[in-house]
């Protein structure tokens, strides 16, 4: 299932607009150029709708946002729905400022967003329009475990259901879903929370991934979630002694572009709820 | 002669101003660095024309260009050429946006370029004041090759003696030239077009070449097209079966680091038109 | 006494909110990470008080400052000093124009910084309200040798007297201190500035160290100015011949990721004056 899913992507390719965050937006370019993807990236509201038009899919990230760029965020995604276009929002931080709170909460309630990728606190932030968030990792009280799971799949649903968006909320255990069925996926290795942007990353990879196989969002989404947590096993298990996360960053974008269709299926570690 | 442009750079040194994309900016005064150049970036238009005064040469890249930065870029371009500092234009994704290609136009109507810099779909784009870019990348029917390689090479010394610039398009074979002189450059490697901002780096190398052989501007451009498509060669002949893209971007930056003027000399692929 | 710094640090951990340029922003991050503290990135004056609010540390980075950032910088550090956090200045190219010398010193007037780091042109620029700065790098009049330590020390030690701060001026020789007490540290490598960032990045550390170590700010600046210099020593000793700063910059991030509090202590290569 994720097999083709990958396999899709390196077959017809995927152009990406970004409005993302400064901070790790080299990143995210290159990891769309590894699994087949291209990017691009443009936040002026002069030309956002318009670069959004030739493009087959969409990521609003609110990393780094200002008033100029809420701005074009708004017109592109405007135009990305009104064309069909996958669109994803990852609502970075929200729960940490009443302008990230409130931008996500705009943002979800003027454009019906295909998925949403957060930590599950962002996730919590802009459902309840409320929450807590620290900083851009989420609370401990808030991280999905084995004990709260099955809270934390209904709290999946229930988002799913009222975005009528797919829900990616991810951390030490994956949770992907809309409102019927949601994949519990236990791929990834901790020291993917030890270099900035593996979230950013994902958010992209699942644009890509669900752009390539529009009949399919749920799936895609999970594909995507699974591949990004077996390149984070991938390079972790190529750490050397002196390897920091320096080395484990380059590895990471080296597992995405080596990584192989049976590799995905093979490595994929989930269940469906 | 493409030995010594390479180590009076070395020599001389070229600080270098660049306003320039938020997806590339780091790779672009890494590779400065790795040349032996010297990078400053300042896109404020409180700033802009005063610190290029202190520099040798100004690269203008309309990557994520917007409406603050774009005032910048005519004030800096506009006293670079005042003081006859060399000047590259990079007009990434013109033809992809009207603001995009608006810009690039007006930027080549109000300031004397040294150097054009892009794929050939925004060479055109820039030189019909109209043309088709999908993305940043040049269009299958934009593309050069051996079959279209006479009417390529007649286009560019055209463009140029519109422009009164330097004119290098680059792709899998790179065209350089002036009014009366092409370079046909074969060197590079197809997964150079699988990380972002090779072409960003390539405009930064080109105008640290430029500015420090000042006396052979279309020789320096093409000196710096030789070396980047050769530490592309050389950082794919390094690559291991693990390594990706991650890998590949920073043997790229090591293969200009370490590149002699000898290396770059013996392995030039190159004819002249 | 530089071991129980990074021991702090990481079992503590420090949240470092960073108004800092775009060129440099993801491997000042991921510094951060790699020695046990957390980034977050936020300029919007919409929400820059309330984003520091929740962290420990503040660093203000003028490298692309932009009228819109600056509004920011001001909103941030004044909240941070209300609430007794840890803030750093960077003064980026203080003296290459006036916006940015005028800027560090409205900054340094307006808010009582813990920590100025910069190097000895810029730390020149601040204080005197003049001065003149090349690019980013010390001038070579201004660089800081054996001939003229002695009057480094009391120069470094004066600007710390009139500020309030613990001052460190980095290059090859790293001073650090407050009005009666200098740290004249000798790790470090020329190597570190064939990459862009090292002052960015080491501005970031500094953050962290403080925050971690909140009543020691001058033995925890010393710690941080250490730790990044003998970080810079391993990376260099790890290099092979193919590499060059795409290689040394991954190694750098590595060489802070596995650094344990011995290696520092023993590294370490200073004096007190």
């Amino acid at each position: 299932m994720f097999k083709e899913k990958l396999e899709n992507l390196r077959k017809k390719g995927a152009l990406i607009h970004n409005i993302t965050n400064y901070v790790t937006v080299n990143d995210v370019a290159n990891i769309l150029l590894a699994a087949g993807g291209a990017p691009i990236m443009a936040d002026d509201a002069g030309e956002a709708a318009e670069i959004t038009a030739i493009c087959g899919g969409l990521v609003i990230n609110i990393g780094t946002l200002n008033e100029r760029t809420i701005k074009s965020m708004f017109l592109a995604g405007k135009k990305a729905a009104e064309l069909g276009h996958v669109t994803v929002l990852d609502p970075v931080g929200a729960g940490a400022s009443a302008l990230r709170t409130g931008t996500a909460l705009r943002l979800l309630s003027e454009i019906p967003f295909t998925v949403i990728r957060g930590n599950i606190s962002e996730i919590k932030a802009v459902s309840a329009g409320s929450g807590s968030t620290q900083g851009v990792d989420a609370n401990v009280a808030d991280r999905v475990s084995e004990e709260n799971l099955d809270a934390a799949i209904a709290f999946i649903k229930s988002v799913a259901e009222k975005t009528g968006a797919v829900v990616a909320a991810t951390g030490a255990i994956d949770l992907v879903g809309d409102s019927k069925k949601v994949f519990v996926i236990r791929n990834g290795h901790p020291t993917m929370s030890r270099i900035t942007g593996t979230g950013c990353m994902l958010s992209a990879l699942v644009a890509a991934y669900v752009t390539a196989n529009p009949a399919a969002p749920l799936e895609a989404t999970a594909a995507a979630v699974v591949a990004m947590g077996l390149a984070g096993e991938t390079a972790r298990a190529r750490m050397k002694t002196e390897d920091g996360n320096g080395a484990f960053r380059q590895y990471l974008l080296d597992a995405v572009f080596t990584m192989t269709g049976e590799a995905l299926e093979a490595g994929a570690k989930y269940e469906i709820r």
